[in-house]
C-alpha cells in the first residue's frame, strides 16, 4: 500500500492507501476526487493531467503532455501507476474540476435566466396545455385530546379533514403520518395539508403547522450527459422559485454514453452509476434548490425528468447495457409509474416523477420534452429542431409528421474532445473574433468584470474555427497555412492558434486550438449537417422547405450563426428562421412537472414520431465524409458565405 | 480526545477517540459497541459492567460492583467518565451481550419450532381465514429481439404476459423493471413472473430467469421490546422456510419503553431509534433468513409486523412522545397502507406491510395479534388470555365480548431488573428445584449438553422463588429466612441464595439471586395477579369462570404453572385449564402475513375490544399492594398452595 496525498485547488487535501498497480485515476475515483476523464481513462483524451508534486511515479510521455510540462511533472493520471509504497502527493488542476463543475444557482432577478419557462408557459397556455393537476391545501383546527377524548392522531386528523374539505373519504400518506404528531403539537392543533383529489379519496401528501407560508412545488429536472439543470416552481403559478446546474457525477466514468454503459456493466456498476447522479448529483442539487427556495422538500408532489434513454435507464437503475449493443433494446421507451421515495430523493416520497418517453436507443425523453417545447408540433409549416448537447439529435416535421434522428457528434459542442474546451460557465471564451489583418483575437468570456480565461466553450469554438477560416489562416481542410505570431507549431510540426499564453490564463496554461482540436469539431459538425442534408432528402426535400430552426443545448446562448453556417454546421439559409431556444429539455420537463396535459403531450408526441437510423441508411456515410471540410466539398451549398 | 479500546469476548477490538466529558457507555454506543443497559444509563440496573484492562479512570463504587470486583477492576460503564487524554481499555464481557444476542436461525426439523404455526394454521382454516390472497405465478418465453423488432423490453415482457396469463391489463412494478433486461437475457427470453390480481390490471411483483424454483413468500415479524422473531413461509401452503430471532437493536437506548421514548425525543432521536430496529436488527434478520430459506427477497410479497404500540411507532419512524404523556395519544391505532420499500426492508420493495392494530398507548398490535391466535374471540365459554412479555397485558372475554388491561409488570419476566436475569438462550438456567432438607438445586439449563450457566431467564425465576418459598427459605415478603451454605450476606445484610459459584458460571461471576431481585420479581407478579383481580371484578367475576388461560411471551416453555400459582402469580383455578401457547403476537402476525381475511379479522378484534385503563380505576391500587406477597394477603385466595 502506498499513501496518496491529492492536493485539490480549492485548498481540500484528500489522503488515501492505495494498492500497488493501481493507477492514480482509479485510485482518485475511489476517494471521490474528481478528476475529468471523458475517455474513461483509456489515455485518449488528455484531460485528466495532474501533477506530480511529491515522490516518483513511472508514467509514459504521450502526446498530451509537452516535453517541458513533463520535466515540470505534468502525468495523465490514468497513465500512472503506483508500483511501490513510496508516498506520493499530486496536484489536481481546476481545469479537471471546472469541466465538471459545483452547483450553481440562477440569479432569477436576470429575466434572460427565466425566459424559456415564461416562453414555454405562454406557448402552453395558448394550446390548452397549461398547468393542470389535482393538488390543493387547506387549513383547520381540531379538538384538542383530553383523557376522555384518547383517539388517536390520525383519526382525529382524518375526521378534521373530512369536515374542512368537505369529502366521503381521505388517506394520510406515510410520509405525513410520520409528521403528524409534532406537527399538530406545534400550533395548537391548527394544521396546513396538501392534498390531491384521487379517483377514490383525498390523499394527504404533507402536512405544516397552520400559519406558515406553503407553497405546493414542483420540480422539473434535465439530466444531460454533462450538465443536470432544475427548476423548481410554485404548481400553482408556474412561478420559477429557484433555478440551478450541476455537472452530472457519472463523468468521471466517462464523458459519453458508451464509456458509462461500459463501466456500468462491470461488477457493482449500475448501483455505482445511479449512485453518481443520484447521490453525488441530483440530492446535493435539489438539497440547494430547497433551500434556495425556502421551502420544506414535502412541499415538492409532482416531479418530472428529460433526459436521454442512457441517462433515464442509468437513473432508475436498469441495465443499459443492451442499448449499446445490436439490436439496440432499451428496457422502456415509456418508464412505468415511479415514484421520487423509489429513488432517494428529497422530495415528497410521494412524488410522482414523470419521466419525458423515448422513441430509441438514441433519441431519449430530452428530445421529445425538447420537441414539445419547440412548438415544431404545433406549426403547419416545417420546422427543423436542433439539440446540440452531447452528441446531436434533429427533429424534422410539423402539425402532421415528426421525424427523428441522432448523429454521433460527440461531446465537442460541449467542449468535450477539444484540449482546452469546457462547458459555457465562468471562465469559459464563449465568443471570438480574429483581425485579419493582425491575426488578434477579440474574446468575450463568461463570467464577471475580470474574470481570466479557463478555456473554450462550444459557441467559441465555431466561432474561432469560423475565424481562423475565413481570414485564411486554415484550409478548408483544418491546417494552419498562414503563419504568424500566434501560430505556433511543436515538435511533430502539428500547428495550433494561441488565443491566451500561460501566463495570461487562469490555469496558467496555454488556452488555444490545435489541429487535432480543429478535426475533431468538423467532425461533429460534419455529423449534424449531413445528419439534416440526409433527412431532408430521404423525404425529398432540400433546407429551403424550413420556415423555421430552432438551436438548443448545451452550446450557449452566445452560439453565432453567422459563423455556424459559414463552418458549414448548419444551412445556409435566411438567417431570420433561427433561433436559439436554449435548454429546452429543461423547459419541456418544466410544462410536464406542472401539467398531466402537458406529460399526455408529450407521450402523444412521442408515440407519433419516428425515427431514421443514420448509421445504416444507404449514403449517409458519404454525406457525411463530404461534410467534412469548411464549409463542405461541394461549396455551392454555401453560397452566401464564399470567402 | 482519549483513545478508548474496547475489547469484546468474540476477540473483536473496537478502538475509538473520545471526547473528555463522555462516559464510557455513551462512547461505547456511538461506536456501536453493544453494552447492556436496560435503564439507560442511570445506575439503577447494574448491566452495564466493564473491566479496566489498562488506564485509569475515576468512577464511584456502587452497590452492583463489590469490593473484590472493584479491586479486580469492574466499573459500571455509565458511571464512568472520561477525564483525560490517557488511553484506557476495558473488556465488555460476555454477560452483556448475551441479554442482547446475536441472530439465531431455528431447525426446523424440530417440530416444537413449528408447531405455534401449524396450530394457528389449523384453527384458521376451521374457521375460514385460512390462505387468502391474489398472488400466483407464471412461466413463458418472449420472441427475441432483432434488428426488425425492436420493441424496448417492457413493451415485449408485457405483451407475451397477457397472452401468457389471457388479461387485459399489465402493470410491471419498478423492482420488476430494473431486473428485467438482464433477466429476460439470461435464459433466452423465459422467464417466470410473480404478480397479483389486482383491480384494474394485474401488477408484476417481480421477475426471475425459468427454470428456477420460484416460492412466492410471506414474512411475519414480532417486534418485542426485548426480542425480535420472524417466520417466512410459502405463501402457497404456509409451510415454514425459516424461522429466526434476534436481540431488538434498541435495547442499548432503554429496557422498557419508556426510557425509549425518552432517547427518541432527544435530537435526531427518531432517526436513531429507527435506525436501530430496522438497520440493526430487521435487516441482518432477514437477510439471514432469506439466506436461510434459499429464497431472493424479491420473493417475499406480503409481510406483517405485530408489536406493541411504542415499537411499532419506532419502528415506522413515527413519534412515540405523546404515548408517555398524559393524555397518552398514539399517532396511530391502525397504520395506513406502507409498502416495505417505505423503509428499506430487504424484501420485495411493493410488498403490503400489515401492521397489526393497536388498541391503546398500553395495548398494541401484539396483543391483538396474540389474541386472534388464542381463538378466545371464537369461544362461548370464558378465556384469558396472558401475554408476559416485557411489561404483562391480559384479555378476558369471548365470541360476544373482549375486554383488555395493561399492567407496568417491567421487563423481570424476560430477565430483566434481574441481576442474573436474562433471555432463555443458551445458558439460561429455565427450571430450578431445591431440596427442602439439603438447600442444593437441580437445574435445567438452555442449550447442548455441557452448557455452562450464564443467568436465570422468567421461568427460572418464578421457579427459583417458588422454591425457596416452598423450602421457607425466604417469608411472604421474600426475604431470607433460613440460613445455610447456599445462603449468603452481603456487607448490607443482603441475602442472596447462591445458585453457581464464580468458578462454575460461563461468565465467571456467580449466578444467584437476592432480595432485591425477588422484591422486583414480587412486584412484576403482583401487577399481573392484581390486574388478572381487578378486570374480573369490574364484571362482577371471579376466576371460577375461566374455563381456558392461555399464556403467551417470552417467559419461555419452561414455565411451571404449579409455581407460578405458588408464588401467587397466577389464579388457583384447575392446572388443566392453563395452556401455554408460545409466542403469540408471532403466531398472529404469521397469520396475517398469509391472509387478507385474517388482516380484517384482527382488524375486527381490534374494534371490538375495549380497554381498562388500571392506573385510574379506583382500588386497583389496593389490589396490587395486597398481591405483592408470597402468595397474597389473602392466602385464601390460594387455598390449593398452602406451604
Amino acid at each position: 500500500m502506498a499513501e496518496i496525498t491529492y492536493l485539490l485547488e480549492n485548498g481540500e487535501k484528500v489522503v488515501v492507501s492505495a494498492g500497488i498497480g493501481n493507477n492514480l485515476l482509479e485510485v482518485a475515483r475511489g476517494a471521490n476526487v474528481a478528476i475529468d476523464a471523458p475517455c474513461s481513462g483509456n489515455g485518449a483524451c488528455g484531460k485528466c493531467r495532474v501533477r506530480l508534486v511529491e515522490g516518483a511515479i513511472d508514467a509514459p510521455r504521450t502526446s498530451h503532455i509537452s516535453d517541458e510540462e513533463y520535466a515540470e511533472g505534468w502525468r495523465l493520471s490514468c497513465a500512472c501507476k503506483i508500483e511501490d509504497d513510496r508516498p506520493i502527493t499530486v496536484l489536481v488542476p481546476d481545469i479537471a474540476s471546472a469541466y465538471q463543475s459545483r452547483i450553481r444557482t440562477a440569479d432569477l432577478s436576470d429575466e434572460r435566466e427565466i425566459k424559456i419557462f415564461t416562453d414555454i408557459q405562454d406557448h402552453m397556455n395558448e394550446v390548452g396545455l397549461g398547468i393542470s393537476h389535482r393538488f390543493d391545501q387547506v387549513t383547520f383546527t381540531m379538538d384538542e385530546p383530553t383523557l376522555d377524548d384518547t383517539m388517536p392522531d390520525n383519526e382525529r386528523f382524518e375526521r378534521a379533514f373530512l369536515a374542512a374539505v368537505g369529502c366521503d373519504a381521505v388517506e394520510l400518506s406515510f410520509h405525513a403520518l410520520r409528521r403528524l404528531a409534532a406537527v399538530m403539537r406545534e400550533k395548537d392543533f391548527a394544521v396546513t395539508a396538501i392534498y390531491e383529489k384521487q379517483a377514490h379519496r383525498y390523499l394527504v401528501y404533507d402536512v405544516f403547522p397552520a400559519g406558515t407560508d406553503i407553497k405546493i412545488c414542483a420540480l422539473a429536472i434535465d439530466i444531460g450527459t454533462t450538465t443536470v439543470t432544475g427548476a423548481l416552481s410554485d404548481l400553482t403559478t408556474g412561478e420559477i422559485l429557484s433555478r440551478a446546474s450541476a455537472g452530472n457525477g457519472q463523468i468521471r466514468y466517462g464523458a459519453d454514453v458508451i464509456n458509462r454503459i461500459i463501466e456500468q456493466t462491470k461488477e457493482g456498476g449500475i448501483a455505482k452509476l445511479q449512485k453518481a447522479i443520484i447521490d453525488e448529483t441530483l440530492i446535493p442539487l435539489i438539497d440547494m434548490m430547497v433551500r434556495d427556495a425556502g421551502i420544506e422538500k414535502g412541499q415538492i408532489v409532482r416531479m418530472s425528468v428529460a433526459s436521454n434513454t442512457t441517462m433515464n435507464h442509468l437513473f432508475v437503475g436498469a441495465s443499459a447495457n443492451s442499448l449499446r449493443m445490436e439490436p439496440y433494446i432499451p428496457t422502456f421507451f415509456r418508464c412505468p409509474p415511479v415514484k421520487a421515495g423509489n429513488l432517494r430523493l428529497p422530495v415528497n416520497p410521494l412524488a410522482d416523477l414523470f419521466i419525458a418517453p423515448n422513441i430509441g436507443s438514441y433519441v431519449g425523453g430530452d428530445i421529445t420534452a425538447g420537441t414539445m417545447a419547440s412548438m415544431v408540433w404545433n406549426k403547419e409549416e416545417f420546422s427543423l429542431f436542433i439539440d446540440l448537447g452531447t452528441n446531436g439529435e434533429i427533429v424534422f416535421g410539423n402539425n402532421e409528421f415528426l421525424m427523428s434522428c441522432a448523429c454521433s457528434a460527440g461531446p465537442a459542442f460541449e467542449g468535450g474532445d477539444i484540449s482546452c474546451g469546457m462547458r459555457a460557465t465562468d471562465g469559459a471564451i464563449e465568443a471570438i473574433s480574429i483581425d485579419k489583418e493582425s491575426m488578434e483575437p477579440t474574446v468575450r468570456i463568461v463570467g464577471k468584470d475580470g474574470q481570466k480565461p479557463v478555456g473554450i466553450c462550444g459557441s467559441g469554438i465555431i466561432d474561432v474555427i469560423s475565424e481562423l477560416f475565413r481570414c485564411g489562416i486554415i484550409d478548408s481542410k483544418g491546417k494552419f497555412v498562414r503563419e504568424g505570431a500566434r501560430v505556433r507549431r511543436d515538435a511533430h510540426d502539428m500547428g495550433r492558434y494561441v488565443l491566451f499564453e500561460s501566463s495570461e490564463s487562469e490555469t496558467g496554461r496555454e488556452i488555444c486550438i490545435n489541429e487535432v482540436d480543429i478535426e475533431s469539431f468538423i467532425r461533429a459538425k460534419g455529423a449534424i449537417f449531413s445528419a439534416i442534408d440526409t433527412m431532408l432528402q430521404t423525404l425529398d426535400m432540400t433546407p429551403e422547405v424550413l420556415e423555421h430552426i430552432y438551436i438548443a443545448g448545451g452550446i450557449g446562448s452566445g452560439i453565432d450563426i453567422e459563423n455556424a453556417i459559414r463552418i458549414g454546421m448548419l444551412p445556409d439559409v435566411d438567417r431570420e428562421k433561427y433561433a436559439y431556444i436554449g435548454n429546452s429539455s429543461l423547459a419541456g420537463s418544466y410544462a410536464i412537472s406542472l401539467s398531466d396535459a402537458a406529460y399526455e403531450k408529450v407521450l402523444d408526441i412521442a408515440s407519433n414520431m419516428t425515427y431514421l437510423e443514420l448509421s445504416t441508411y444507404p449514403g449517409y456515410m458519404d454525406h457525411f465524409v463530404a461534410a467534412c471540410f469548411l464549409p463542405h466539398t461541394d461549396a455551392s451549398l454555401f453560397p452566401s458565405v464564399q470567402v
